[in-house]
């Protein structure tokens, strides 16, 4: 990391001026546009993002004071200001530029961003940290109003707010989710300090009343007295109350008042909330009109906004559809979200069943606690997730769901590899984590029909704890249902045994045309069903080829290649046994296709891994 | 279970009067700490439970109305009223009655308790599932000041504060954390409402004012006078602000008033938070003087409240000691608990460096972030914290520490079986959730010696996630050092190979021994390192017995048992391979000798298995 430790302060935008600063808010705003409807991206956030990161980059300098962005879809501005504006073109892509801040990508990005809540705890350890090791940067925790509503902030923000030394939450309020809390009075007193008089005022007033102990005393007092007002005229400023020193809220796009109060923040040695209202997709009309639409987008026309076609169904909207569907003849099932409806396809289930749908925020271990209350009392609960934000409830999952076998069902969502959003959002762990919940039953369907089928089986048939888990997208070239047995023999060979799951079944398919072109006969073995995990079949084919070949999007550890080795090897199957998977890495972004092929989880590379183990390869 | 689904609502000490009331809590506190006193137990916050639990149970019929503990430190007098009286003499032991709120021991505990935070969003889903589902029962979260400091009830009373039915939060206040927001005031409100007069008028003003377009007119327009008459007398009221009707606070040790309370919180179909404080401790002199000390005692003398002596040092101390020996050293060094500084030994080193030392609370996740954010800026913090809480970090573990690769230390105490306090406390999922986080490291001591050398590999030459996990209690008779191998031949033999790590290998060197007197040689093999899991020794061994039996106290999904069985078949190490481990089940209370009796992990049950799977048993 290039970082000067403690080297000259010296922000990188310090020297324009306010007209400068607004031409190049402009530019960037410009180029944001330009750049994310080709590559895809976050958009609406970043747009609205703009002239807080340029006022951040002329009173901050990000070399040294360290900003932490939380959930990062608010970076793209950073980014391009921090010498990656050319790798903009790059951006999502893979060996390109992250769409999220990295820190090995670059010295300004403090650290990793993806998923949400995090950002004050990390920038409370830094502050903790600086202050152990005797320096003197600056810290920064960049926050939006969403992930507010995650467990983790509460936590990061009680514990920051008694922490004593200077430490700057920014809080980006895009919604309307916090506002209840600030009225006029706040605008006004907000006014009030953003005028340049009042701002020297109280910083000469601080320094002299810290110096000798009558001073100090008068200045208490008189604080005493300030706070005492302050908090009768605003009725509740939960942040004064944690110990913050609140300022705002304060307009986000205007830049020469950011500025002003971000030089007036900095020289605070104390915990300070600064709330800045910004508008999700600023500046670029379709965004500003439909913010939710660009919030994630693929490419798309940028002078009129209109999206590119995708064609096809989807995982998601599958299960959401397969979902409603089941609602309507069973009132029991109720289904949850945590802040991801749309993307997890539960749009059409909470129009049909307003009553039967809850979105807890972004707090998935309050969504599972919630569910195991649900299953308990005869409700049947269905938690859309991503794989990778379901991390979250794994002690919830243990300990809430799974010491009373409750009957909470799982539709894991974005399970495998994802693709453009990168190592914090591969959902590479979940084969693993669910398969240490006790009683746990886990399905990996590998079609929109499969899908359908388990998540029926799921909800209605099974107790217990039970997870479906799917990709993100559209299915492969294998469609159609391989029946309700825990695994199937897809293929019949001689040679050798493939064996895998979900969609992952379609590159074996490939691997055993390829293989059977080279005079090759490779038996197909597709699970169903990975947790508990069916080891007959497997064992059956295994013993006819001597050689099982599993391949998988996840990492080694708990993997089902790992699993069956060892079942395997306690039925005393003598036999090779390989694996392909992630091993214990994480998997950086780009194109799925691109991550596989580098893996050797696409067809061809598993083709040629089982020539080799085969000893076919020279 | 056994509950009356839609019966007639009877609370179980709905006949007793205020007096007889009041001679049932000073019943219930003498037999309390007589039968703790000889068991061993939670007492302090049971002893300040009292009245509030038998003023539930006059006014609820928790056979029908669901009242969800959180931690469930406070459940035993519930448990006495609930039928469970004779059987307290059992409390904790193997086979008896468990110390926290079990579904499976009675109808009337209406959820598992034991880790914190999660009560509200439970009863939430309760409550919803309740409406779901048509019915008409009441739903109780009681939670502690305490597990108000996680970001799952944060997440849960945002949730419920929304929900706009009935469910009934008591806060149980033994503490100072949250008295900031409450005041004079506050307790003058209390006082009124707590006239029976004003109970009457309310509820009749409520009915009348409902019946009419203009009585809602009115009486909505009352409410928000008072309410912003209220918030303007109440600097803070974070629960109105979140949706509750907010009363209190209330003296949690005067029955008829809390009786009074709750009965007419029970009429309100509204989100309602009762504030009730009360004393831990209260009733028993040597506990309220001193309730840190009383609040989870083992076997004491009930006249002088004197403590049972425990011979010798344990894991925890010598952690704690060892690293505040090096925390003298190395002034980087950081020291975290997330509210179990005690429990985890840290006590000597808060009091050495208090500047170094940081308690977020009950927020297991915030710890690992805020360690993150540490490590990040080079610091070395090193988080104390129980295998079983740490569950609650794994998602911090993968996104904040692992994919940077941070040098974060674990100091994983109560890991494997920790006895008495039962299914929801054993540390039987650490040995596999921490291997799948990648760059991760894995110590397993097996005496004081192996910890302090561990813990100072792992604070000063590990790079990277980092974990020492250590029992709870004492050392056995392995004693000494194993040498920094990460796995180490400690006894040859030729006809079996025995496998085992961190006091585990007290039990095979035990069952070495028996199997010696059987004429069996039998290797043992200590693992010092878990994760990478070292292979190569394990692997010669087998070679030359044949026959590998590993033994652990952790679930069999992901156990290193499993991991090994994965790698000698991917060495083509032909061997019969056998485990024994927790299964995929979850292991009850009691002491931790006669638990590992139950599950063949003593040294007896070691020997037995491996002489069946010699063939040398009838």
């Amino acid at each position: 990391m290039n970082r000067e430790q403690n080297g000259p302060h010296r922000p990188l935008l310090a020297d324009l001026t306010d007209r400068e600063g607004e031409a190049l808010c402009a530019q960037l705003r410009q180029e944001l546009v330009e750049e994310v409807s080709k590559t895809g991206g976050h958009l609406a956030s970043n747009l609205g993002a703009v002239e807080l990161t340029v006022a951040i980059h002329r009173v901050f300098d990000t070399a040294r004071d360290r900003l932490v962005f939380d959930v990062g879809h608010q970076c793209y501005p950073h980014k391009m200001i921090t010498g990656r504006r050319e790798a903009m073109s790059t951006l999502r892509q893979y060996g390109g530029i992250a769409g999220f801040p990295k820190p090995g990508e670059s010295g300004h990005d403090a650290f990793i961003a993806g998923h949400a809540s995090n950002s004050v705890a990390v920038a409370l350890g830094m502050a903790r940290a600086r202050t152990a090791m005797k320096e003197d940067y600056k810290v920064l925790a960049l926050i939006g109003d969403g992930a507010l509503t995650g467990g983790l902030a509460y936590e990061g923000l009680s514990n920051a707010g008694e922490c004593g030394q200077q430490l700057l939450v920014i809080l980006n309020d895009n919604g309307m989710s916090i506002t209840a809390n600030v009225g006029g009075v706040a605008e006004h007193l907000a006014q009030q300090r953003l005028k340049p008089q009042y701002l020297t005022f109280k910083k000469h007033y601080r320094r002299i009343m810290g110096k000798t102990w009558v001073g100090q005393r008068i200045y208490q007092f008189t604080h005493r007295v300030k706070k005492a007002l302050k908090q009768s005229l605003l009725p509740c400023s939960m942040f004064e109350n944690m110990g913050f020193t609140y300022l705002g809220p304060v307009d986000g796009h205007d830049l020469p008042k950011l500025t002003r109060i971000l030089q007036y923040a900095r020289e605070l040695n104390e915990p300070v909330l600064l709330h800045v209202r910004t508008v999700k997709g600023k500046g670029y009309l379709p965004a500003e009109e439909n913010p939710d639409a660009f919030h994630g987008v693929g490419p798309f026309d940028p002078m009129t906004g209109l999206m590119k076609k995708v064609g096809g169904d989807n995982f998601s909207a599958v299960f959401g559809r397969k979902l409603t569907q089941m609602g309507r003849e069973h009132p029991e099932i109720c289904g949850l979200t945590a802040a991801m409806m749309g993307g997890t396809g539960l749009g059409e289930f909470a129009r049909a069943f307003p009553d039967r749908f809850f979105d807890v925020g972004i707090a998935e271990g309050c969504a599972v606690s919630m569910a195991a209350g649900m299953a308990k009392e005869g409700a049947i609960p269905v938690f859309g997730v991503y794989s990778t934000f379901l991390q979250r409830s794994y002690d919830m999952l243990i300990h809430d769901v799974a010491i009373d076998h409750l009957h909470v069902v799982l539709g894991v969502d974005r399970a495998g590899l994802v693709g453009e959003d990168g190592e914090t959002h591969h959902g590479v762990f979940d084969v693993a984590y669910l398969d240490s919940v006790p009683g746990m039953t886990v399905f990996a369907p590998s079609s929109f029909q499969e899908l359908e089928e388990m998540l029926e089986r799921a909800v209605l048939e099974i107790k217990g704890p039970v997870a479906v888990r799917y990709p993100r997208g559209g299915e492969g070239m294998y469609t159609g249902s391989s029946g309700s047995g825990p695994a199937v023999l897809l293929r019949e060979g001689r040679d050798l045994t493939l064996a895998g799951y979900g969609i992952q079944i379609n590159d074996l398919l490939e691997a055993a045309d390829l293989l059977s072109k080279e005079g090759i006969e490779a038996q197909v073995v597709k699970l169903n069903q990975i947790t508990p995990l069916p080891t007959e079949l497997v064992a059956d084919c295994v013993r006819q080829t001597g050689a099982l070949l599993v391949a998988e999007d996840c990492v080694a550890s708990g993997s089902v290649g790992q699993r069956l080795a060892a079942a395997l090897e306690e039925k005393q199957i003598p036999a090779r046994i390989y694996r392909i998977d992630c091993g214990q890495e994480f998997v950086p972004h780009g194109a799925v296709r691109l991550l596989k092929w580098d893996l050797n989880l696409d067809g061809p590379g598993i083709a040629r891994r089982a020539m080799e183990v085969l000893g076919c390869v020279k």
